[in-house]
């Protein structure tokens, strides 16, 4: 999977992927992340990426020039997809992560000021992306987000123990809510792991374990249950 | 605000902070970052942080001593909220990134590894937040969305421009999304800022903007309009 992260903070996504399995999987070549900065296509002196908006209002609007010229730099793979993080977007869940997985190259847009010139819609029709219903002050954590959650479909990114609990995570999170988790200590400050936990009857685990799931995600999250 | 983030990636904290405005928001003083590592709190020569889960299945388990440990060692403020970072948390929003703004201290709880010891949550009782429904290697990004969202509430984070924006993005998230915006040039290549933007009548900016607003959000969010 390559990434291209169109971005004025390129350190921002550079020094996330250079920690934990995101370094794994971009040193054993699985991923692979190149960042494009909007102000390497200005042709002012002072490089100016933004400007006042047409029609008034405060802040500044990011122009429409340095992105396109910023896209278009970018070799396009065949089965890539332009992504825009923004808070008009459609929101991310598990579903998009891993439809985005089977991509062979993923462009994300990052924005900051007030929003995009208009005519970056317009005109590069990039998939629009909300991470959540919360402002940000850029698109660089929407960014690492996607690429986070979607590097762990790859083939190989995760090792296999990681991945068939990737597997269930998703599941989980398409209909319920992960069971409680017990490791060492089996008592800590007075606090002991269930007995069912312990006994080795896979039977009475297992039914424990779905309990509750569903219990859980009950009370947590209705919504998920419908 | 002072942020103390319990992280076994400290480094991902840190680095996001030293750019744009959370960098310019440690500078003034009005916001203060704190990493703390539960591998710090561990007592063996391997100073390990977790292990397999109590009733079978893969993956490993973050072990309660050394992040009770860790929470441990954070001097704790006046107002300070404790919050994990887990998929089964409630789903985070604008209003709780406001909410959390009035807190003098929030301690984020990052996890890594299938999930965490459940004697955490039953013997600290954090607060758990979900950054959306999607599967992240790391609570480290949905910290770092938490201390940008909520830092852009706090008096003086933003300047006097760029927080009425913010202003303006909250209250849009919570009903509509944004007009489109326009930023020099007036045309490129054949796309020409719409007229109603150029001749200087606010009265039909606005009227213009809010149908915008308004069609914006019924195509692409109608939830939002409920």
């Amino acid at each position: 999977m390559q990434y291209d992260v169109i971005t004025l903070f390129p350190g921002i996504i550079e020094d996330y992927c250079s920690y934990s399995i995101m370094k794994r999987g971009v040193e054993s070549g699985i991923i692979s992340v190149n960042t494009v900065n909007p102000r390497d296509f200005t042709h002012d002196k002072h490089r100016r990426v933004d400007d006042t908006p047409y029609g008034g209002s405060s802040g500044m609007v990011l122009m429409a020039p340095p992105v396109f010229e910023a896209y278009e730099s970018i070799e396009k793979l065949d089965n890539s997809e332009f992504i825009m993080l923004t808070p008009q977007g459609e929101p991310y869940n598990q579903k998009i992560a891993k439809e985005l997985s089977s991509k062979s190259q993923l462009i994300l847009l990052c924005g900051r000021y007030e929003g995009f010139d208009e005519r970056i819609r317009l005109g590069l029709h990039p998939r629009e992306i909300s991470l959540g219903d919360y402002v940000l002050t850029g698109g660089e954590l929407g960014a690492l987000c996607i690429m986070d959650s979607v590097s762990r479909h790859l083939d190989g990114f995760l090792n296999k123990e990681e991945s068939s609990l990737n597997d269930s995570f998703s599941e989980e999170l398409e209909g319920r809510l992960e069971h409680p988790q017990y490791t060492k200590p089996q008592e800590y400050r007075g606090m002991k792991v269930p007995e069912v936990l312990l006994n080795g009857n896979h039977a009475e685990i297992a039914k424990f374990r779905h309990e509750q799931q569903i219990l859980r995600t009950k009370i947590r999250r209705p919504d998920l249950m419908e």
